[in-house]
């Protein structure tokens, strides 16, 4: 009988942050260019540092619909004594205006059009009465830079717009049509090679016989790779036998940047991870076994100068270690060295969530509002129970130093 | 001089919620579906309930590498007194196995292999020994169930598992795998047709003369369309002339489920959408005039059946708009009646918000932490200032009934 020792298995089980940062200092990405067009560009990763080339607005414009004055004749304006203007034309959409305001005078103007030499400020129509066709009455002060929106109000020439590794929304794609870069150098999306092992592993088209179960991973490990930016390459279902997987790490290794091994739940498939792993040469194995629930047996090595992880076969560790050690390193292929996104959601926990037994601790927590106040529910469940994640909103940390959490603590909540 | 009042364009501006209950009670969307390939569902909206066609798991699994026993035989198990069993065989991996465990006796068992008959109970292999190679010493008492996932564990066989809205998360997918549904039944993507209108708008591809600016909605507006779930259908920039503008229109009408008008920020580009609306029918424009700040000339229509925004030129007000209208109305297509998302974070404001006269207000805020606490810096500026967004974070409401917000007060933040 072939059950090994779990406990003998993993003599040194770092922290995930100390085992990633191990892991870190020895892999050096690459980060290759493409360019695409702007209207491809959404959730791409920029790859240069963007730069103003003129100031934005180019020109000085009027922020809303009325006349274009000269503050000065207007500083004592009122109801009861307007300030008269000789109307002496109007400044059309799109067009540099020909006409000039001098002192006494106004030029009709609209919402975004530009200020005519001259005038410093605009009176907005509602304040203001046109006395036939060449004159105009303005019932309240005007200050200079009222209603203007000066030239460079909103970007400065040289200005830095974007830094490289910024994950472009929709407003950045605004930005970038403003300054008139219609086609965008971004990063190339990395190929992530995956694989799912496990004798008892059958892909999800096939029905399993009695004992056998579908591949849940290649399928959750596909989405997260394109969720983060990375092209999905799916390998199949390795089985538990050494040389058909090393021929497919092979495979991996010649097409991919990275490489993802969900192991099968198995001892056996975890042995032969390892096993091909330690044939493919130095640096190899960075970190095996992290003090981590779920996902103690993750592996982290580089192969070729290739990233290489062996995740867990339960689909809550595979999730869970995917985002703790490939999502960071998968970005840095991306030009993101400091993974920012959104920050997480304070909540109150509505039970408790019990000590970990000395390993940092993931629990998957449902969401909801009682009187304006979030309120967490921990969703417990093994970590093969892959709808424990489905029935879930997001999850929390619990720190090693924590022994376990309490009903009624506040707590950090990432939303997925 | 054609400079018209603004105080009177709109004599009904309704709130947001009260404008969207309106224009909603009008527009009767249709969600069609199609199928695609469980890897290309990422994202998309599942089109029907999903049921659990069988339990999962579907057999019992041990959940640790160990022996498989029966519980009453270790009861009062111990290190001084260890129950000692019969080792008479192992459950391979991906088989159902053949051997019974008997009062007695013991199988050798991997995670995730499939239960022998009679067997209630796994002995985890820290707590073991091996003797010889026929017999096992168990140093811990033994409950029924531990270490076992029961058959319907995670599902249970009918159980309702993803509703119809849903949008499908990397989770969800590998929930589907499970389930063996490799192919998804998903609301067919809306087509949104989007007009930029505006004598001084240029496409983005063009070097603006004098007066003149790129247009910054069309790449915005079908960003946010795609981020929504639609497909974007870019049919440029419309002069501000009727006959053109009616023609650019019809042509929407002819192919988009729904349409989009950002007007350029002149009255002028305002009056003609408005106008060709008027020409085409029945209801017609439900509201124009918001009491939201920004998007006050927002424009809520249903035209042939087809929901038509006239959303306001400046960039900043035509994403607020999008977010409060389009959105909600798109979503509809795609089987989502409540929309869900993320909760919004608490954090506190750095300065003050001012009032905004009578309006809703949506104020880009700059998110940051200091001390473990949320901080939120509005980011003020005006409406035509696309850069206001890029530089933030998220965004704040300010309920009509508070004049603006103090330093220090405690705000919701959706980000971004």
């Amino acid at each position: 009988m072939a059950v090994s020792n779990p406990i003998a298995e993993f003599t040194d089980t770092p922290l995930p942050a100390e085992a990633y940062a191990r892991f870190r200092a020895v892999v050096q990405p690459r980060v290759h260019r493409e360019v695409v067009a702007l209207d491809a560009a959404l959730g791409r990763y920029l790859a240069v540092d963007v730069f103003a080339p003129v100031a934005l607005p180019e020109f000085s414009r009027s922020a809303v619909d009325g006349f274009a004055v000269r503050a000065s004749d207007l500083t004592r304006a009122s109801a009861q004594s307007p300030g008269v203007l000789a109307l002496v034309g109007e400044s059309s959409m799109g067009r540099a205006p020909s006409v000039v305001v001098k002192p006494g005078t106004a030029v009709g103007i609209h919402t975004g059009a530009m200020l005519p030499e001259g005038a410093d400020a605009v009176a907005m129509v509602e304040w203001t009465e046109q006395r036939g066709s060449d004159r105009v009455a303005i019932n309240r002060p005007v200050r200079s830079g009222d209603n203007k929106i000066a030239a460079g109000e909103d970007v400065r020439q040289g200005e830095l717009l974007l830094r490289a590794g910024r994950r472009l929304r929709p407003d950045d794609l605004g930005g970038l049509a403003a300054i008139g870069m219609v086609q965008v150098p971004v990063a190339r999306r990395p190929v992530v090679a995956i694989i799912s092992g496990g004798d008892e592993i059958v892909p999800a088209h096939v029905a399993p016989a009695l004992g056998q179960v579908r591949d849940v991973n290649s399928g959750t490990l596909g989405a997260l790779v394109e969720e983060s930016g990375g092209v999905a390459w799916q390998l199949g279902v390795a089985p538990d036998d050494f040389q058909t997987f090393r021929g497919m790490a092979e495979q991996a290794l010649e097409g991919a940047e990275l490489v993802i091994v969900s192991g099968g739940s198995s001892v056996g498939s975890r042995d032969v991870t390892r096993a091909a792993v330690d044939t493919f040469g130095q640096p190899g194995v960075i970190v095996h076994g992290v003090a981590v629930r779920p996902g103690k047996p993750t592996l982290l090595a580089v192969v070729r100068g290739h990233p290489f992880f062996g995740l867990p076969g339960n689909p809550v560790s595979a999730i869970a270690t995917f985002r703790l050690f490939v999502r960071p390193t998968l970005l840095r292929y991306l030009g993101v060295e400091e993974p920012s996104g959104c920050l997480p959601l304070t909540a109150r926990l509505t039970s408790a969530i019990p000590p970990s037994g000395g390993r940092e601790d993931y629990v998957q927590v449902r969401l909801f509002e009682r009187n304006g106040e979030a309120l967490a529910e921990p969703v417990l469940g093994k970590s093969n129970l892959i709808f424990t994640v489905v029935r879930a909103d997001g999850y929390v940390r619990v720190p090693v130093e924590r022994a376990g959490l309490a009903t009624g603590e506040l707590v950090r909540v990432w939303q997925y």
